[in-house]
């Protein structure tokens, strides 16, 4: 049996407990975990000793003295209508006071803007006061009946994180402040504190850094029934404060306002295209963290250790899909993960070790607030079903550890999770051998999915899968995730610039006007290149709201492709074609064999969609919904367009979608609930059963079959050698070959 | 027995059917219907006749000399994507070519227009041509991969009501040419031929003209699957012809465009807020209209004849509700009604005479192709069901007339039909007389609907029920035309430029950006003007999307009043508040008695809406659906914001919106099947039964009430003097009395 490979978190009075399981486990390494420190009995256990470092708390004594230097962030207050021509606006209502103070000083304060919501446009400073006493800006000589905020500066007060884990577990222990390493005293400051914190910490043989500097934006609120009043995992509002903005001003020679990040109070959510000043102001941010996170790592290697950073938490302005991202020189990069993007995306990283840490976390409580190591949870089954979607990732790209975090005493009365875990952490070491040995097949289909973000933020659209489970994009993210192509993620710029030639299939789903429709991205340019493409034989699959822009005579910029398009209003009196499904010989003549797509027709899962027509009587009609259109499929050329109104991740939507991208595979199974893996050289061949049930299977592997039965989730490995049944195939397939690896 | 007011079609070759039939129904006047003329044992008869002229049709021999003054209109080519650098038109494909003909003479191709839409830019004439022979334009130069439609000029063939008539009922006659009266020469012919028409048409009494010139846009596709391309009743597409075009441009010194009108394929349908040009065209049209109308009628009066103008087909250019209506000196109106708000747009028309056409048309087919007066066909039923809506209208604004359309003889196998229509006329007969006597009660309740159309177009949106009963609002019109409240139609200059303190309740319904709810007319003036006059008391209903706009803060513009808010995007990263039920109590300190409210709660007609969110925690939820929010009270001020996701007409729904503007009302029933209308000066009660089964109720009439039983569809009238039962009251009401007549 394989060992290794895996991080245990160490707990401090359980020291019987944490090497028992550290055995049981194959651990080859411990950490601690925020609030908890390990125990000399651990530590000197023989095992790596991973320990964790926020480096931007935990300085309160210095901070006390530094209010200058703490972190910061614009706020707009809430909205106040004027009852007549002067309004007095508290600022901080609404606003959890613990987390964030009014930043007043003088220069914080030429910062600050008033605006009116109602017309759109700022009030001059001549027609506004602050009074610092009441925490109100008092606005005079204004139109009565219109909204007035006040876009001002907040000192942060707790670092986030922290906070949320403070609250969560009722700790009592003193707030810790975020410090702002742009300010040059605390960049020092800090430095400094990394050299004497290595020093301390002989034992230690790898920093994990949670993460650098800027958290995700969590702008809590007073209310607790509404507590998280914005929470972008990532957003950059977080990076914002005096000195960043000075910087950035003299840098740049233009100072950005409070405005271009408060945009109405809406913020530049993640779910948005990011205009140019976002897209400055970011690579303004990463070029910082990476010149001083840079600094750490070199501290950190001048002891000998290594550094890796945590891919989650303060990860703001790191970027590790950015062109900077190897300069700061981390040895590894770890991934808290629950599903199979997450496994790509963190394995995807350039950096040398990849590691996943598996959910759930060993909290008494997990997500929504439920119960998960306390009476009515069942943490086994809960490990299983997100192990099960993060080891079809694994097929497809492997990673180099996992592990676990949180409190090991919380598993004692859990068995069944101790033994879940073991067998999880068996299957990853088998994975990963056969990930050493040689590449998975991969069938010859290049999938692009194009968004606003394209390459910088792949696999991801803005934290975890229950984030953003009503983003379609999540979902079909999640369903390539474990597909044998390749995939890559490109935007709209990349479409100008770059030849499409090398993809089979560009996905775009995504709502009107979000970062993954991709709203203004969606010029003339792109359509056109994405037209010819498409013409040439692309296969172009549009989901939701895709190609979407206002003010054309399409509502689709693809319509023409798709043969379908969406009326927000403007065709309510044009007559429509009635949609029909159409018959199942229609869709072969397509070169498609849709028996997978019937599956998904009048699945409540389907989403039922207001305005879709058909452009044209040629548009073949996949599905409706309560007799409304659904999916469709459009030849156009040698090419052809899919419109799908949602997507939703199933096993029968993963197979749907196989089946639009491949038109005919390697690599096939007869049950949905079945997946298979090839890897060529090794002639390994894995066979996963993703459902909590007996399933059987043929499994089809170029020429040959193969029949199996498999326990509810488990993974069967055999060689291709073993158990062969022939059988006959119409059409011969490509030869079995590693195409590429990412 | 009261008789008369009662317009019967007479049919030739039935003519005692027609004299039996007039004296069962009361009918004092018999008129021709299209396609029929009267035989002379009917016009014999004693009774007044109606005769229906058609002005622009039924003139072929003249039309054939003279095809420059044919009617037309622009029409928009397929889309068409460029291969190459080069792309082919085609013009007419897909339209209906019996109606339409290519226009290319030199003078009618200098107002064609050819655009790359995929740019949205128009070619210029020097890289296009026309070629006639193909019915194409040959574009070159352009950018491949774009989409290219062409802008033309098209001869209308076939007068667009006739021509439904012919394919409806195959007839085999020559199909009869709409001239254009804006052509110098075909005026000329027509007031001499109107003349001589009065000549030959001595018996006549009634001229009906159906109606003046120009036929609501009817755009027909070659295809029969889709056979109505556009169908807009309040359109000014039709009224487009070379002589209308140069005549504006000599009026006004510039040009209206092709696309003008085209407007990327859309079209200027009702249903989209009409810009600066789409109104100075409707003025323009509508001067002409008026100049030339006033000289047919004042032909038609000097033989002594009365000229009646049917509110339908033609109308166009007419606007009844315009400012020069009255100056063309129709001597009445007549409207086809199917429902309540089309009773009140007749009745509401500045004229002598109002009439409604009632449902069904005595044809073998009704609406959407279904029987009627054939196997399977339940006219009678059919007709009971538009009267009652029709009926609680008429309780409000009395017509003078009513009367039937179509061929008499169908009725022969349907006697319980002609049994009903002799009880319709009876009912009707009672209720005018009443409104003879005195003006019914009047809550003290002015409500004001705010649409981009205001009191141009009151009381429709552009059709009937069935053609527009996906917009909310002509639900709310519907549910107000019964009841006992005044109502007006504003526009939003007139929020800015008109006092509104006249209102008690504002109403907005409609979709982001549609006429309803008035897209761009949500000017900050307006926002600001209503602000103030909620917060003075008064209330304003949105449903659906009112207000709303983009490119602000708030995506309803009136957010802050109504205590709700929609997210198109932008909001999908901050927190939302939960939506909970409010209880009871906290509306009762509204002043709100809601038990009929909760009886839309989870009905299946209460939309499930995405995006909505309560902008603050005092707004009162009123019902939710599916647990999204659905409805919503919001107080603002000494007034209220009431937010409701959708309205449908609904006995549950009418009392809802009657509970929403009348905080106490003098006239109440207990059923919501039964409702009432008094007539104070002769202390008559009408109380009608709207439902098809037994129902009971209390009314209660001021302070008195009154307990009955009404059959299916009753109408029950009695005097307050009679059966009088009194009861407690908690407050007083106030006094029975007439406010004011419309």
């Amino acid at each position: 049996m394989l060992k290794g490979d895996f991080t245990i978190p160490g707990e401090s009075g359980y020291e019987e407990l944490t090497l028992r399981l550290a055995k049981k486990w194959g651990a080859d390494s411990v950490r601690d975990s925020d609030g908890t420190e390990l125990s000399k009995d651990i530590l000197d256990a023989g095992y790596s000793v991973y320990s964790t470092v926020c480096v931007i708390r935990g300085h309160n004594d210095w901070a006390k003295n530094h209010p200058e230097a703490w972190q910061q962030t614009f706020l707009m207050s809430e909205p106040v209508v004027a009852e007549g021509t002067e309004v007095e606006v508290p600022l901080m209502e609404g606003y959890f006071s613990e987390q964030f103070r009014i930043y007043d000083s003088p220069e914080a304060l030429e910062w600050w803007q008033v605006f009116d919501r109602t017309d759109n446009c700022e009030i001059p400073a001549e027609k506004w006061s602050y009074r610092a006493g009441k925490g109100v800006v008092c606005i005079h000589g204004i139109d009565p009946w219109h909204t007035y905020t006040v876009n001002f500066l907040a000192l942060r007060m707790w670092e986030e994180i922290s906070m949320y884990n403070h609250v969560t577990n009722h700790w009592d222990s003193e707030h810790l402040v975020p410090i702002e390493p742009m300010h040059s005293s605390a960049a020092e400051y800090l430095l400094g504190w990394m050299d004497e914190w290595c020093r301390l910490h002989p034992v230690t043989s790898i920093v994990r850094f949670t993460s650098l500097f800027y958290n995700f934006a969590w702008i809590w609120g007073a209310d607790e029934s509404n507590r998280y009043r914005f929470t972008d995992w990532g957003s950059y509002d977080f990076t914002v404060s005096l000195p960043a903005l000075k910087g950035f001003e003299a840098k740049y020679g233009w100072r950005m306002t409070s405005e271009d990040f408060i945009n109405q109070g809406k913020l530049h959510s993640t779910h948005m295209p990011p205009d140019e000043k976002k897209r400055l102001w970011m690579d303004y941010i990463n070029e910082f963290v990476t010149s001083l996170g840079r600094q750490l790592v070199n501290i950190v290697h001048s002891y000998g250790k290594k550094a890796y950073v945590f891919y989650d938490d303060s990860w703001i302005g790191i970027e590790p899909y950015g062109t900077r991202f190897t300069q700061i020189g981390f040895d590894g990069i770890i991934k808290c993960v629950f599903s199979g993007y997450e496994t790509r995306m963190c394995a995807g990283v350039c950096t040398n070790i990849h590691e996943i840490r598996l959910h759930p976390y060993l909290f008494p409580v997990g997500l929504g607030g439920k119960p998960t190591f306390m009476e009515g949870g069942a943490p086994a089954e809960e490990a299983l079903r997100y192990w099960v979607n993060i080891r079809r990732a694994l097929l497809r790209q492997g990673v180099d550890r996992i592990g676990l975090g949180g409190y090991l005493h919380l598993t004692e009365d859990f068995p069944d999770f101790q033994d879940c875990i073991e067998k999880i952490g068996n299957e990853f070491r088998i994975i990963k051998q056969a990930h050493k040995e040689c590449c998975p097949f991969t069938e010859n289909n290049h999938v692009a999915v194009l968004h606003s973000w394209g390459a910088l933020r792949p696999w991801t659209l803005s934290g975890h899968f229950h984030e953003t489970f009503m983003h379609d994009l999540i979902h079909v993210m999640e369903a390539l995730s474990g597909m044998a192509i390749k995939v890559s993620f490109i935007d709209f710029q990349d479409v100008v610039s770059k030849p499409l030639d090398r993809y089979h299939v560009i996905i775009n789903a995504g709502c009107a006007n979000d970062a993954w429709s991709g709203g203004k991205g969606w010029t003339s340019e792109v359509i056109e290149k994405l037209t010819g493409w498409v013409y040439n034989g692309g296969t172009f699959i549009g989901i939701n709201e895709p190609s979407a822009r206002s003010g054309y005579s399409h509502y689709f910029g693809m319509a023409h492709v798709l043969g379908v398009d969406m009326d927000p209003g403007d065709y309510v009196s044009h007559g429509k074609i009635a949609p029909k499904i159409s018959e199942e010989k229609e869709l072969e003549t397509m070169g498609i064999n849709l028996q997978w797509c019937w599956q998904m027709t009048d699945k409540s899962h389907v989403r039922e969609k207001e305005g879709l027509f058909l452009t044209n009587k040629k548009t073949k009609v996949l599905a409706l919904k309560n007799g409304k259109l659904a999916a469709a499929l459009n030849s156009f050329g040698d090419g052809m367009g899919v419109y799908l109104s949602s997507f939703f991740y199933s096993p029968e939507q993963i197979r749907l979608l196989q089946t639009l991208i491949m038109k005919q595979s390697m690599i096939w199974t007869d049950n949905i609930n079945i997946e298979a893996a090839w890897f060529p050289e090794s002639r390994k061949l894995f066979v996963v059963n993703n459902s909590g049930s007996i399933q059987k299977t043929v499994i089809r592997c170029g020429d040959k079959s193969l029949r199996l039965t498999l326990k509810p989730y488990e993974m069967d490995l055999t060689t291709i050698e073993n158990n062969i049944v022939e059988e006959n195939h119409e059409k011969p397939f490509a030869a079995v070959g590693c195409l590429e690896c990412e």
